[in-house]
């Protein structure tokens, strides 16, 4: 059967339904080059408005998964596990989940990113931990989870290219607001990389890409619907992100703040979420109930298990334990500064995406690709939403190297909190669960 | 003001409105290479779907006018005047219409193309005149309107090279079928050959581009507006194009239909057509009513003056005059053939692309660009849609000197004749004028 990209464009654009012969064209055409930019942005554009169907966007994740290397986790039958966030600020769940989830049965083979603007990498966090390497081989990537039950590297190989295509091609043509867009392009990733298992942290809020419940829904209902429909377990948790989750913002501030939550810090938001994305985690890999799998992650965090688990996980890839055992260990930033709060009332509102921007400011992310990262960098936030403050009260530390980076930091932090008279309604941690 | 494509795609995307400012940058920077063809197909497939106001439409179609060189005709005042036609089959109204129209003051200052594909070219018709050179000078083809009223030349120079790219961009994206797209495409060039009048010609039915009346009267309404909105006096005239118009298609045949019209032949669909053409352009021209144009373009032709002015430009274009006189002198096709009917009945149609490919096959016209011509090939056509034949009658006449061509030729044009039992309902000539 031979395909011409101008009929599909056509297709599309009046409503048409493409077949998978013609997905599969389109994927392999666009990815070795054949089919050029300008037909493929046209047919994107074509998707924004005429969406796809279900069997569509199935067809085109696998298609897309398919385009570049893959990881084989068959090996791991139905234990192997992996969790993606669709990204936020202070979010470093995964430092708390992946080992847990290790400590009850699970197998996590994660390959993570590194943060680019206002949102931070696990890669970067992992290596701020004295010897921690990202670049295993693929042999001892899955010894590593055979072993252990957990491994976190960079991503390497050519995963997915269509979609990195895809996606830097939607980035400047307006069409990444797009649902089967979106999901073909998290889902093909997941998909490549293996796991049975998916747990997806659909962020809401102001600091995530959903801003409402309901565009966040929408989009969890439709990544599991396609996980399922390419042969995969997936549930997705629906999280606040309208502030920062925790209280630190930055890498090794991140990691100390993971390390005390399996030491026994367990209350907060960040405790909180990082249970329930990992009891649906084991709950899948288990096949157990998730209100049963919630009192085993409790637990394991309780007795310290997942704590052995994350020093076992990190001494395996280099990584100095000392530095998990001995927070204090970490090399403190030179600069030090509170930011004190100019009025009184309560916080109704922080800004989480200001936050992560202003965090950048002091070193702890990246603007652009090129620019290298200060680990002691970020921010500690002292009041959040909903507490009460008075002139003069710390709001937020700011920790860098970079003194000149000061002043800056400070105004967009002061930017990002919003007081008011009264008390604000709180949000729900958790918006629900689709599965 | 500095603006990027991305603003541009996502604000007409969401189904703003674009600025004067946006869309001269779009067409300067799509014109000069700086906004790449992915940017702009995304563009163009949002616009498919958003449309555009009017005030967008009259923007763009200025933009793409003044993108290279303009033809300035002012100093004819409002006396110049041009013809475009939405491309037919046997369409030769240009022939009769531009010295009619010289011959009642207006002044005709002509570019026109060549034929591509099913639809003939009135310069590839004009060069069937031995002798007849379309490639005059700026100075000469101006002196010439000055001096006898009309000359018609083959495209020249730089002329809206922002639509010659846009367009072929369109084709490649399904982006062709759009109101305000096609409405800039042709205005902008008819504003950039800077007549002060301009009739439309609107074909519609089988063998045009609009199969509706209702279509092509949204079209001829919008590319009125738009004309009017950038400063001239434009009319479109809604002309049946089911079936070819005329009985000759093919270059030295459609020249002396046109000749044997302007000596007197003065009735039939071709010459109903051209006479309102005309009469709507010497209305504008010289601010009388139609009914009043009508009347003294009937006069001209029936006392000879257009005819006198055809051969005064023919002449002044070095064209042989005698071939006009005595049209058996332009050579004769090597082989001729009658197309028989296979059935007897009533003719029910007469696909008039179908005629205009089979035309192509006996060399008439051009499959791609770089075909040569064959002057003397086309078709004859015995009988059209309405007419009663019996087994046996000639339907049509096969002209070439290809002689391997006339199966192919017969094939199609047996294929684009329907025979039924009763007569069909005829169709309008004209489905009316917009102005």
């Amino acid at each position: 059967m031979s395909y011409r990209m101008y009929d599909l464009i056509r297709k599309k654009r009046d409503g048409g339904e493409l077949t998978d012969g013609e997905i599969e064209y389109f994927i392999d055409g666009f990815t070795n080059g054949s089919i050029p930019d300008y037909q493929a942005s046209a047919l994107l554009m074509a998707i924004f408005y005429r969406g796809m169907t279900e069997r569509e966007t199935v067809t085109l994740t696998g298609c897309m998964a398919r385009s570049g290397d893959t990881v084989d986790l068959s090996r791991f039958g139905e234990l192997s596990a992996d969790k993606h966030s669709t990204g936020g600020v202070g979010d470093k769940t995964t430092l708390i989940v992946a080992p847990v989830v290790a400590a009850l049965g699970g197998k996590m083979a994660k390959m993570s990113g590194r943060g680019l603007g206002h949102t931070g990498g696990t890669v970067d966090k992992l290596e701020s931990i004295p010897g921690y390497k990202t670049d295993l081989s693929p042999a001892d990537f899955l010894g590593q989870v055979e072993k252990i039950g957990v491994a976190v590297i960079g991503q390497s190989g050519n995963l997915t290219p269509a979609d990195k295509k895809l996606y830097a091609l939607r980035d400047v043509t307006a069409t990444v607001d797009s649902i089967p867009l979106i999901t073909s392009s998290i889902m093909s990733k997941k998909l490549a990389a293996g796991s049975h298992n998916i747990v997806l942290d659909v962020k809401v809020g102001s600091g995530a890409f959903m801003k409402t419940p309901e565009a966040a829904e929408e989009l969890a209902r439709e990544m599991v619907k396609i996980g399922k429909g390419c042969g995969r377990r997936v549930r997705a948790v629906l999280s606040n992100m309208d502030v920062p989750l925790g209280a630190a913002v930055g890498n090794s501030l991140e990691v100390i703040e993971a390390v005390n939550i399996l030491k026994g810090a367990d209350s907060g938001d960040l405790y909180e979420v990082s249970v329930i994305l990992a009891s649906q985690l084991v709950s899948m890999v288990r096949g157990i109930a998730a209100s049963e799998a919630e009192r085993e992650v409790r637990g394991a965090i309780r007795s310290g298990a997942a704590f052995e688990k994350m020093k076992e996980w990190i001494a395996s890839q280099g990584g100095d334990v000392r530095y998990l055992d001995d927070v204090s260990l970490f090399p403190a930033a030179a600069h030090v500064k509170d930011v004190l709060s100019p009025s009184a009332g309560f916080i109704v509102s922080t800004d989480a995406e200001k936050i992560g921007k202003a965090s950048v400011k002091l070193g702890a992310g990246r603007a652009s690709k090129e620019d290298t990262i200060d680990h002691a960098a970020g921010i500690l936030i002292r009041k959040k939403t909903g507490d009460r403050i008075e002139v003069g009260d710390a709001i937020c530390t700011l920790l860098t190297n970079d003194a000149s980076a000061l002043p800056g930091a400070e105004e967009e932090v002061l930017s990002a909190v919003g007081v008011g008279e009264a008390a604000p309604e709180a949000g729900p941690l958790i918006y629900g669960i689709v599965s």
